[in-house]
């Protein structure tokens, strides 16, 4: 028996090893035809040192319903290749300067050669996905297709909500549904077409992966205020320095008194945000609830994600999901 | 009996209608959940005059071997949206104001909102694509799949000659083949896909395309030079003034006197180019034989064109495709 951490190294190990050949074989460097400006940025984005969950989740997702590991490794590396697109292009976006701990596409290089090293990750991705072999390739496609839509509509509401202090918390919910817990539903869903599941059990994976999507993303901005800097590898209050509308911002509107409202968005109006600030936005966020109802939050996506894997049967091996839910939430821990 | 231009006119209508109901079923403005920053400027994107040439292609490749017209109309507005796509992110890398009369995406709006609706189309291109009802889809996927790629490298390389000047005409030709001829490649394979023609006669519908494609983007160098704004529709010569490689810059350097190479040379190395410059540049063009050379080479892949299609057999129904390339070529007319 295989402890799982172990498992989860073995995916992401399969996984790049899988990524490596693919990259080799398409993208060969020592190709004297092939443009250097589009491909080192390419390489460069899938190297760093990626936790490769979501390719994980299609693995995982695939194994337990029986299937092949693989059957789905051209399709867990399309999902790796179209999440560094999005993240390439969305770094340019965000004028975010690292990822990894390392510069991003768009500052190593510049914005234009970003823009195009992302375009061409599309293309790859869907280069790896066509290689997959299944009966239900096209049902796949359709999922990765209207997937990837949804995600560029996440990123889009996303970037509304920065100039909108209307959002609600059922809007909010349904762009981080669609920026972040999008593609881990892509994920579930295809991994599980792929290891022959029913349409009942691939629909109770969608749902899953929708639960533990917005609960990672609500924890993320929990995280982003709550935890030091050494620990989570980013600024604390970042997100509260970038003006960002999270959970926390758009619970504290719609449940704080009118004061804590006014406060909070005092602060947002600012143009430089000061480490007081953030201290403020904290008390607000604490004082409001909305601290607790974001811990309310994670525990109830977290409760129904369980719930949802309950519901796959008695046949289906769901231990390695449950594990994935514990790794990707205890971050902190 | 249709006339040419009524034949075309009959498929850019039906492409039109087409993208309209897909659009309005795929992206509607109506619809509350759905970003407005995302769909308004790909629809403002997929608006404009275009010629709708590309999926014209699609459909006469497909009625050329007898198939139904509306079973080649999702994959011909796939197309449609591919190539929107690459307007709207190449106008961002050229830093374009305007295309065809019109403030390009990223001046009426912004850089973030081209980049992210450019990825949209993408995404709508190959759910409009996943609609085409047939057996072929997988292989029609990974063509326009492995065209997409194509096309970046050719937008890569096309960069990276902005600052090269050791650029040889076959390192050009394989450029512009990239860039400008893979995208009719596309649509002339997979019409004839649809239309059900042979593994021999798809492979000529591609060279066909293939030098169409080569023989329009020369042709484009050339009357850039040659021919006076209001005929053309853009600036004279604004390729010299953009520092532009062209076919004629690559072949002046190949086979002009040292003197000519050194004039050239200094002409694109000044920041401002001055009309002065642009007239200079033409007539080295002229005495170094690169204006020749230029329409040597149209007229060569003409004809390479025209013996394609006459390989093709003697069923193959070729007046259309014919009558296109008329169309392409005499832009001026």
């Amino acid at each position: 028996m295989v402890a799982p951490h172990n498992k989860f190294a073995e995916y992401k190990n399969l996984v790049n090893v899988h990524l490596e050949n693919f990259l080799d074989r398409h993208a060969s460097l020592v190709s004297a035809t092939l443009p250097r400006s589009l491909y080192e940025p390419v390489r460069y984005a899938m190297e760093g040192n990626g936790k490769r969950i979501r390719p994980a989740l299609v693995l995982m997702s695939c194994a337990a319903f029986g299937g092949a590991l693989q059957k789905a490794l051209p399709a867990a590396a399309a999902i790796e290749l179209v999440h560094n697109f999005t993240l390439v292009h969305d770094d340019i976006m965000d004028h975010d300067d690292t990822r990894r701990g390392r510069p991003t596409v768009h500052r190593k290089w510049d914005t234009d050669t970003a823009l195009l090293a992302g375009d061409a990750l599309v293309a790859m991705a869907y280069q790896s996905l066509l290689q997959t072999e299944s009966p239900h390739l096209n049902r796949i496609c359709q999922i990765f297709t209207d997937g990837i839509l949804k995600i560029c509509e996440g990123q889009a509401l996303d970037r509304e909500f920065e100039h909108d202090d209307s959002v609600t918390p059922t809007r909010y919910e349904d762009m981080i549904l669609k920026k972040t817990a999008w593609l881990l539903i892509m994920c579930a869903q295809m991994g599980a077409i792929l290891g022959e599941a029913n349409s009942a059990q691939i629909e109770h994976m969608g749902r899953f992966a929708e639960h533990v999507g917005l609960a990672f993303q609500i924890q993320d901005d929990l995280l982003d205020i709550t935890i030091a800097q050494e620990i989570l590898g980013k600024d604390f209050g970042s997100d509260v320095r970038r003006h960002k509308r999270t959970f926390l911002y758009v619970q504290a509107l719609q449940h704080g008194e009118k004061s804590a409202q006014a406060a909070l968005r005092e602060i947002f109006m600012k143009p430089e945000i000061a480490q007081s600030d953030i201290l403020s936005a904290q008390r607000i966020f604490s004082e409001t609830g909305a601290l607790a109802a974001a811990e309310n939050a994670v525990r109830e996506h977290l409760s129904q994600a369980h719930a949802c894997l309950t519901e796959l049967g008695p046949g289906v091996k769901t231990t390695e999901l449950r594990d994935l839910i514990h790794l990707i939430l205890h971050r902190n821990a």
